[in-house]
């Protein structure tokens, strides 16, 4: 039985890699991590998609724990909170390595049900830039779950190097251009699909998909004149 | 300030990381993960040493998601349970990669109130040989927790090639021997102190008392013997 796990969060990223994942695994175990989303239908689109995808299993995992790592959780008054970390635009709530606590979690089903694949939509061209999705730190994350569960594990991350553009190219590759667009959540408002089209990942989405269809028409327009040729 | 994250169970390892780590920082921080351990007292035990020992903060880390990555938590019944990795002696609800996701989370925390320093009672020369408690791992995890917070931190394993015998040493060499041996708690069975003296852990720890005791008296002779002549 060929497994693999895919980190899922119900967004255009992590829907596109398991989109790709169903070509090529026999069972795909979702995993989606429930922290105390500002937005609770996060949890239930990625449920939806899971649902209309026929995802073998879904597993929610609760880590609201991670509100107890918050600074705000854990300082008293005479711990100086070490503002220096924070990025103005990161609200306070924001806990940094989850992404670290999300693959050792995912690692360790991986492990469990053995599966010996793990896929997260992780990017180092998008514009977060958060030091635990870039590839070095995913080869470094690989190594430790394999050493310290002793089980070979391979952590893929097919988006890593991809424009959003590239991405929107990958899910028509699969047809899914029109899934993705409706059935995904990857705006900070809450709103399916299309968004707000207000917020930072609204924009990143929308300009993506706007540079990928005109290439595709582009793409279109130069075959044709090529073929009058 | 000069601060530590001590992973602190309330046991005779962590107990003694904890006294030595006392002599060379100005804060600490233990941190107690309670994953619904058989024995309650675990976590009151370790709350008691914080409190006798001044610790600085003792923070209590609910991890009972572990249980939800439990195999019985997670298979379906057409998934067969990848039972050649189960070791007789372990127990069911025992989830592989446990000290992975301890250091993680402790790792997170050390980010979060600015310690640079994360000290674990993990021990290659134990007789458990769990992989996540090898010396190679520990480097690894230190790289990924580095990498992955941007943050430099070091993770330091006091007890990594000691015996059991050196580390009852290492309390005597603090005058904590007699402390350790009675407000510590390693017994399976849940009795601090000398514990139920059959299981393997109080097994462990007292063989490791004797042999230390013995090595002492022996010492003492011959420093005895050499002044008299």
């Amino acid at each position: 039985m060929n497994k693999a796990i895919v980190i899922f969060s119900g967004g255009q990223d992590s829907t596109t890699c398991l989109i790709q994942a169903q070509q090529h695994f026999d069972e795909i175990h979702c995993v989606t991590f429930d922290y105390g989303q500002r937005h609770k239908q996060e949890i239930e689109v990625a449920r939806n998609i899971c649902k209309k995808l026929e995802v073998y299993q879904h597993k929610i995992m609760d880590v609201t724990l991670l509100n107890e790592l918050s600074i705000s959780a854990l300082t008293r008054d005479d711990i100086p909170v070490p503002s220096q970390h924070y990025d103005q635009d990161i609200p306070s709530s924001f806990v940094p390595g989850r992404n670290i606590l999300f693959l050792t979690l995912a690692g360790i089903y991986a492990y469990q049900i053995g599966a010996k694949t793990l896929i997260t939509g992780v990017c180092e061209t998008d514009f977060s830039n958060y030091p635990d999705c870039r590839h070095d730190f995913v080869q470094a994350q690989q190594k430790v779950l394999s050493l310290g569960m002793d089980y070979e594990l391979d952590i893929q991350t097919p988006l890593m190097w991809l424009t959003k553009a590239e991405t929107w190219a990958l899910a028509d590759q699969y047809k899914q251009l029109e899934f993705i667009k409706n059935e995904t959540l990857t705006c900070y408002n809450g709103i399916i699909g299309t968004g707000c089209q207000s917020c930072i990942a609204c924009d990143l989405r929308q300009k993506g998909l706007e540079a990928y269809l005109a290439s595709k028409e582009n793409e279109l327009h130069h075959s044709t004149t090529h073929n009058f040729l």
